[in-house]
């Protein structure tokens, strides 16, 4: 398997990237390869300072980047020869299984829609976050960001794609999803909560628990939150934002370590044909590491592969009038 | 100056308010009364088995209970012996100055709205949280339940509601509102946050600070945090869940204490025509005491007259056009 890193993404690239793929190249077995897109001379040189080979990478030359502040349809066209339209151009090919970045995610959403294209039926990908459990284990959060103003039948499809992450990648069998809303009972929340509680109920394409509240977020009621990107990533910046202050005062332990970010590293969009994944911009080298150590890992569980199915079931389904 | 207590509201009423309500007369200066409402055996019992002088407080007799779980306006409406019907009686009477209850809180916003009523010019009243600074003081999120669907308009007014809950009774200087979204540009976030920006750009009405994320929570950049009812629900209980682990865990200190909903043990409902305010379901004695000598300092600020001549000024600039 070969998987793909953005060397130019991020607030700390390429120094983080470089020092992550060399992590990588430790962890990663030999029948994989990696490799990176980015600027030739400047990886061939950075490799140098750290007395590296470079012949344990495949490198593509990919002289120019995509900032984080740009427009990201925009320079996306308009940059075919930047390290994330290169990526996107190999996945494409089939010549990498697996892209990854921490740069601009909004490139990364652009390459992965007009690139890549969502599986037919989805109709908005989305993105999560690994939440760790008190006691074991973890819960996924989505959608974190990509659909702030989520749609009932939208976020339906959250639940379905959540699920098929847990199962496949995080050997969840039969994941509970629960519905992040601010009452347990069926016709509390917002209209948004209350129309997709209707939808979800009585699903025939995953386990629906009900409504959960913010405070079930670290407990084991359900194991797939699904909620509007809006809310998702408020959820989301919060925990950030706790850890990294209980980290600063000193009050970590076993359970605050698992909330780092950096364990997972990023989130692969969910309901396109390949397997593209996208880190914080602040990712340091570690975070770089899991990243596509995960790509890797949904890649080989055939996660897109797996989720054309179920759509395919979903859309009979639907077809039948089985359900909404 | 009478302050009211509804001693049969929370789930652990009537231990807990009874405990408060000794509590509160300890701190109370000598000119203020604490009026309670509840069932006068069960009170007069419940002091003498404490050693209390029921003569230290003033009884108002009200055999009947809402319960938290009944529909709140057909319970307001048929039961006027409640202690929640009680006193909102007499606090229309101006028998009593403020008024407070752990019980059924939609009960508590009925009586809010159809027995004392929204201050005029304001389109809904609404709920707050304290959140603690980091460094030092507070931060006042709202709404944080009462309103899961607001709209700009009534948003634009949170900002206002929430300024003046500030200054007037917590002394903050100029306070500074932010919007709660997803990213600090005016142009991100769902369209509900993104219409609420183009509202408060420029008002004359409070200090916008501009948007604001979840990771700004415990800082310093703003002093009023504004968001619709659903995220705020879901932020508030995030942080008690969060609160709650940490204590369990033994990871607390200075800061991680201030976040205990005790030490305010509950919010005013801004926005009518009087000092009401509703508890923690959960209250312990220290809630319903720093809850009641919250409505005290509440009613001493005369913030509802505060609102009533902040929203006239309010409308006046909506009429001469300064203003959405």
């Amino acid at each position: 398997m070969r998987v793909g890193l953005d060397v130019m993404g991020g607030d700390n690239a390429p120094q983080a990237t470089i020092d992550g793929a060399i992590l990588i190249n430790k962890e990663l077995p030999k029948n994989d390869r990696l490799v990176l897109f980015g600027d030739r001379d400047l990886i061939a040189e950075e490799l140098k300072q750290r007395d590296e080979n470079p012949d344990e990478f495949d490198i593509v030359h990919a002289p120019k980047v995509i900032g984080m502040g740009e427009q990201p349809t925009r320079a996306f066209v308009q940059k075919p020869d930047s390290s994330i339209a290169k990526g996107f151009e190999y996945l494409k090919k089939g010549d990498i299984e697996a892209f990854s970045s921490a740069g601009n995610s909004g490139a990364m959403m652009v390459g992965s829609i007009y690139s890549v294209n969502n599986i037919q039926g989805v109709i908005r990908p989305c993105t999560t976050a690994i939440i760790p459990k008190e006691k074991e284990g973890i819960t996924i959060l989505l959608d974190v960001g990509t659909n702030p103003d989520a749609k009932p039948d939208v976020m339906y499809q959250f639940a379905l794609l959540g699920s098929l992450y847990g199962k496949h990648v995080f050997n969840i069998k039969d994941p509970k999803v629960g519905l992040l809303n601010i009452g347990e009972e069926e016709k509390k929340g917002n209209l948004l909560a209350q129309s997709t509680y209707q939808l979800m109920k009585d699903s025939p394409d995953f386990k629906f628990y009900g409504n959960v509240e913010s405070r079930d977020l670290f407990n084991d009621k359900v194991d797939i939150i699904v909620t509007d990107g809006f809310t998702g990533n408020v959820v989301l910046k919060q925990i950030e934002a706790m850890y990294r202050i209980l980290l600063k005062r000193g009050l970590t332990d076993e359970f605050i370590d698992r909330m780092n970010y950096e364990n997972f590293g990023g989130t692969p969009i969910l309901g396109i044909n390949s397997t593209v994944l996208v880190g914080h911009g602040i990712s340091n080298d570690k975070a770089i590491k899991n990243m596509v150590l995960l790509s890797k890992e949904i890649a080989e569980a055939h996660l897109s592969q797996k989720i054309t199915e179920a759509l395919n079931t979903y859309v009979e389904n639907k077809k039948q009038g089985n359900n909404n």
